[in-house]
């Protein structure tokens, strides 16, 4: 007992360090003074290699700057809150698009657009983005746009997306992506907090996301799918096969906070034991591959053409961390603790970088970076996962040591 | 000398055994007796993986089955004849869009449509496919067709692309890419082959592609930039940096066909030490990391975002054989056929499957398979680059040892 208290302490010390050395760099490194907004792109030691500006990563910074802005005494600072309202000043300027609201993937340094993705993802990190700076600043207008463009996610997840510009052809089997509504399950959460009128509020909206999400569990397959029919049921071929155990494991948590919420025991169990401990499991590499878990499933096997499939990215393990962290403090089992363990010691050898601070993103199957020269920041690796799982775990953690 | 011939004679009869044991899997594995057309998605052993059908490779199925039954004694066989047929049948009915003249990229195995790309490369092996297809049946309605792809073709290369789908919006830099010009090109060639009066009614096209392939060769950098703007310049951040040397090399060896078609010997110098040999020694790895040929580069040595950057892919390799030596016949240097062993012993250690036939595609940087069931069949991969390159190589030496 007190081994495990003083393991869990040894491990809040270094969520307490990562979450310090990444938040320097991001601080340090990824401000455009002039333009407002953040770079996105920098190098292993913090230099802009590329200064266009990405919507995902854009908004998923104004967010943790708010969220770490509101929920720690560190992080409660002028600097930080200048920054995020400099960041969400930038976003809502050259990111959204107030004439359908929807937003660009891809923006110049100066805000002049680039691209637009086809998929409704940069409006959800929008949404949070918009939703929290609303909380830091008390302003209003914040929170009344976030609303436009949730009524608009809303429509295209449960009515019709064909506004998006993707055709639906007619050999394109009618599918539920697990993406959209785990996506859509964090952006309520993100809005309701734990306020009850909220979360009544929306209480039809968040049904539907748990009822399209648990169809994609296949106990037999021991699989969590990325993609089923509309009836639950499995597609045909490599699309219906496919397993992206670190979705899972994101779902799983994004459950396991709302069961909690409304006290829905039988979801808290579902949440747990199929959507974080089974794609944990299935997907932990052998010892003989250096552990870690793999990108990508098969789940009968075949081969898989996605490049990335057998790499080890940094952000499921960040889910992993969060998602075995609250399944532990909801069941207090030493199993879990175990599997939380791996996923700690593989993360902080092949993640961490002592010297400059924030993870790595991308290793090749045995744990050796993808590249010579790795970077810090990308078109997907931000401001974003990393700090999010740092700062939840040392919520999650002190929660535990201080309940028993 | 003559230990340069016996060199020369046991790579052909290694290319004469690839060729047999490439062409057999395909024609094995790959036909779909019941839909027409081929199966794209084949283990390593050739079974069927998923039976979604891809333009692209549909197409190009057809050309190298077209091809190899034009030019080889071996192929000119009813099996071959009857199955390219077959596979246009299916791709003129199922690929080809009449309304518009555009393609799909993705089909079910029955033939109805998935998805259309917004990039312009499934017509340009549609092209490719029809124009050998009326060849080997003498049927014009294969090359009316065909024409009129290729007039759309042009109209987008040339003139306004704004057909296709992707919004140009007002932060994307006008930008020419080395894909467009080097397709163009290709296909013009595949249209005329050794034709004069075809050769001269589509001159101002072939000069066009020249003038817009050539403005991507930076010396100063060592580099063949893929992207540059439409003046021909360096783009900033990393689109502007980015080298794929396949690409180079692929466009170097269509060059140098075009200028001995045309006995211009200036630009066949610039497609031998600039396109091919300049790309071919900047992009073979160090003996660190086992050589072969890097996927992208960037030219300032940036970090790169893209996951396949540092890994080796057969079809680069493939286009190296091809381009070096196409560049030995033309200028008989032992320094060439040097780089030419280096590319032909990775590429067979690596890529060769003696067990089966066909190449692997994907290894690792370290030469190692990126997935412990790699596949030989997948989206892009099909019965094109390896077959192509095998019969191109055995053409080629066969001329250099009848000129020696």
């Amino acid at each position: 007992m007190e081994a495990k208290e003083s393991l869990l302490r040894s491990w809040l010390s270094r969520f307490e360090g990562e979450l310090e050395a990444g938040m320097a760099f991001w601080l340090k490194n990824s401000h455009d003074k002039e333009f407002g907004g953040f770079y996105n792109c920098l190098t292993r030691d913090g230099k802009v290699y590329d200064d266009t500006k990405y919507g995902w990563l854009q908004c998923r910074q104004v967010w943790m700057y708010c969220k770490l802005y509101r929920e720690t005494a560190q992080y409660q600072s002028e600097e930080v809150r200048s920054a995020a309202i400099a960041g969400g000043e930038f976003v809502l300027k050259h990111i959204y698009r107030p004439s359908n609201h929807r937003c660009y993937f891809q923006v110049t340094r100066e805000g002049l657009p680039i691209y637009m993705q086809r998929k409704p993802f940069t409006e959800v990190f929008f949404i949070l983005a918009m939703t929290e700076l609303c909380r830091v600043t008390r302003e209003t207008r914040y929170q009344e746009v976030a609303d436009k463009v949730l009524a608009k996610f809303r429509y295209w997840a449960r009515e019709d997306d064909s506004e998006l510009g993707r055709l639906h052809l007619a050999g394109e089997p009618k599918c539920n992506g697990l993406g959209v509504p785990m996506m859509f399950l964090c952006v309520l959460q993100e809005i309701c907090l734990d306020d009850k009128k909220q979360l009544e509020k929306h209480r039809d909206d968040f049904q539907w996301c748990v009822q399209q999400i648990l169809p994609h569990v296949k106990k037999d397959k021991k699989a969590v799918l990325e993609n089923v029919s509309v009836e639950g049921n499995m597609l045909p071929g490599s699309k219906g096969r496919l397993m992206n155990p670190g979705h899972a494991i994101e779902a799983g948590w994004f459950l396991l906070r709302y069961a909690s919420l409304v006290n829905d025991d039988r979801l808290k169990d579902i949440a747990i034991s199929d959507f974080i401990l089974l794609p944990f499991e299935v997907a932990w590499d052998s010892d003989k591959h250096g552990g870690g878990l793999l990108y990508f499933l098969d789940v009968e096997g075949f081969p898989q053409t996605a490049l990335e499939a057998s790499m080890k990215l940094w952000w499921p393990h960040c889910e992993a961390i969060i998602g075995l962290l609250m399944a532990y403090d909801e069941q207090k089992e030493d199993s879990i603790l175990q599997n939380f363990k791996k996923v700690f010691d593989y993360s902080l050898k092949h993640f961490g970088d002592p010297e400059y601070g924030e993870w790595f993103g991308y290793l090749n199957r045995d744990g050796s970076p993808l590249d010579d020269n790795p970077f810090k920041g990308g078109p997907y690796k931000s401001c974003f996962h990393t700090l999010r799982c740092f700062h939840m775990a040392v919520q999650i953690i002190r929660k535990i040591l201080n309940s028993e």
